[in-house]
């Protein structure tokens, strides 16, 4: 777990994703002599904070996002979000502007304006987000940003098995998107893509369990195409890995500007759940952890 | 009425459009034979589940979408909606799982969460539509998807007289969007496409009524170029062909895909009105889609 | 003020920009020669109602947007809006039908639906905007379209000084957005541009004052990339012009629709703020505007 922990001490809410860019190359450089095949790493002011490896022929691609929610400092004591963060008093935020290191709790009022309580000012447009802490314990992984370190985790996971694909380390999935469309077009101009894995966590619910199985999204906001769909889910029950259907009618991923991009190009959303969304204390079951890396390395193989 | 209710009774909700595509394809390859030109046929993989026809010289396109509203089987007898169906207690369903074949009907809680009755589970995630059913009389069409069935047919009909011209078969129109940019991409790059007609059911309101002819829209949620929309009012008042004004502050098209896109491509919405919009009772005057088809054939010709 | 006044004296509500476009495109033709380059002047189909003006080897863009909110007739005497007017009873609105030249008041019924007061019926379709008026005193510019037109002004007085860079003035900004995506594909495919400043204008809020200076938006609803703020920042410090930092949750510009392409391209905010947005008396420091003009020559040249 100290990959884990490592991705997790990080920050990297949207728009400022590079610090996590630059931890997982290095990581990448450091440890993938050992890996099947060495990806070739492609990053640079072309794709702007994000990064992409590429393992042999690709026909696939995963999608791991690097940003997370987290919040802005806007004037005295209060705070803008960065995507949708669950918000509780008493939280603990993490930041740092030109005075130093900040470690602060939020704040929420009746109207669920929010805010800091932090001795002195912050900086205007300071980030703040969850102040790192992993829990592992009785089956199970607790603390902030499992969403979307895991996502990370299971596809640095993956990347020691890949022989032919691709790994894309996305941004701004949390707050706007827009890197889908550069990645999307790199990617579609220089190889020859036709699928992609969304490598993200999704909720639990009353039709998605803990330790059922990593979650194949059969749709959420979006609707991938029912082709693509039916295929995955052959390869699925084949493959003998637990896994679980669900069906929603909203939430999204980068699953959804690949769906809008100009490029005939497929995607899925696969991903184990997680309770307590969005907050600090996010909960994961390492079964389906387990089950999605698993799934991962099956699909990458026979998609 | 042959055609049309052949088109009523394919399924085709958002993201499982290919029914329809092989069906037009059909008809095409069948049909075309007696037409005043002999379209190319475009299809496969590079088009995801989409059609396109072309015709001579092409300036302008149609685009008619093929997918409809409908719902997808949640967990237990829950229903999650596939684009904004009208939902009322009893509406009839149909569908398919690998147990068979599904006639089930449509159940609305106080909370407005949606449920289906059926003797049986339903598999989580097939998708059900409205069962099939035209009637014909006394002036009307009357039955499900008039949208957009009607535009389907409208673009089959202006297929006979076409000389110039692109008809494409959308996706995903009432759902999310997505196969326009996939469509409008490939469009201009291999052909020299300047305007957009978009072939679609609008509402019947108090300033669009029935038997008054085909409505031109002179905006939605989306606003047209007005030196293209002042260019077509002006051909349509030469045509003499029963037409009247729509103005709306909601509502919206594959015209709004175009609109987006990065191609300097202009578009409008043209077609007939319809009340009882998105339920299975959708109600068009023959009169009006006479008349839509009509200024169809007008337009494709002198714009 | 005298350019001011005719800019405010055009009508270009979003889809109809075309008379503004002749206005500029009329202007740097008659006053480019005392400038320190000579622009290239790009308009034409390709570029739909936009316009381009490209000086020596650009690097930045500046956008500024030509179109207005405003009204369309619709049916009756009922108004639709274009964009997000402002609505109170009384204000005064001006347009043309085929009938004439049009002078009416808005009126807004308690449900909030709106209607105007004419002794005739106007045409459906047509577009109505607030009557030109430009109050120009003790240190405020007052009057209608404060936004955009000092975001045209601003870029044509920059114009003067430029020796590389590009000038966009866009279509749609208001209402929909669209032209970005045009816009952007051919500066991508034409220029080496890898970074836009949107010259628009912002709002008067607890953080943002009138007179303190150009307003430098760390964040509406959309993020810019940290990096490049940053970067943007550390040389407004160094200019010494009067600047202020805003951060905003919600909001938007041209600048969304940058950070949705395809193209790796950075985007700033960079506006004097107003109050009564959206009004016909939006109210805009002199001190504000002539610190922005000042912040764009300096940032234009070295970025």
């Amino acid at each position: 777990m100290k990959l884990l922990e490592q991705l997790i001490d990080i920050p990297s809410p949207s728009g400022s994703e590079y610090l996590m860019r630059d931890f997982i190359t290095q990581y990448v450089r450091k440890h993938s002599d050992s890996w099947k095949v060495q990806p070739k790493i492609l990053s640079g002011d072309f794709l702007q904070d994000n990064l992409i490896l590429v393992f042999g022929e690709p026909r696939t691609a995963i999608f791991a996002h690097m940003d997370t929610i987290g919040f802005t400092v806007r004037y005295h004591d209060q705070l803008v979000p960065i995507g949708g963060p669950d918000v509780e008093n008493g939280y603990e935020l993490v930041g740092r502007d030109s005075k130093g290191l900040i470690q602060c709790t939020l704040r929420v009022d009746d109207e669920g304006q929010l805010f800091y309580d932090f001795p002195r000012a912050i900086e205007t447009g300071t980030t703040l987000t969850w102040k790192p802490a992993l829990k592992v314990g009785e089956g199970f992984l607790e603390g902030p940003y499992m969403d979307n370190r895991l996502g990370i985790y299971n596809a640095l996971k993956v990347a020691e098995h890949l022989t032919d694909g691709v790994i894309v380390f996305s941004s701004f999935e949390e707050h706007g998107g827009g890197s889908v469309p550069i990645l999307i077009k790199y990617l579609a101009e220089n190889y020859s893509i036709k699928q992609c894995l969304i490598s993200d966590i999704t909720w639990v619910t009353e039709g998605v369990q803990h330790e059922s199985g990593v979650a194949i999204s059969m749709r959420d906001r979006n609707i991938p195409r029912r082709k693509f769909l039916d295929r995955v889910l052959e390869l699925a029950a084949e493959s003998g890995i637990a896994h679980q259907l669900e069906v929603e009618g909203g939430g999204s991923s980068d699953g959804r500007e690949i769906h809008h991009s100009p490029y005939p190009i497929d995607w899925l959303f696969i991903g184990a759940p997680e309770d307590n969304v969005h907050s600090p204390h996010e909960r994961v079951a390492i079964k389906d952890l387990t089950a999605m890396i698993a799934m991962y390395i099956y699909l990458m193989e026979k998609l």
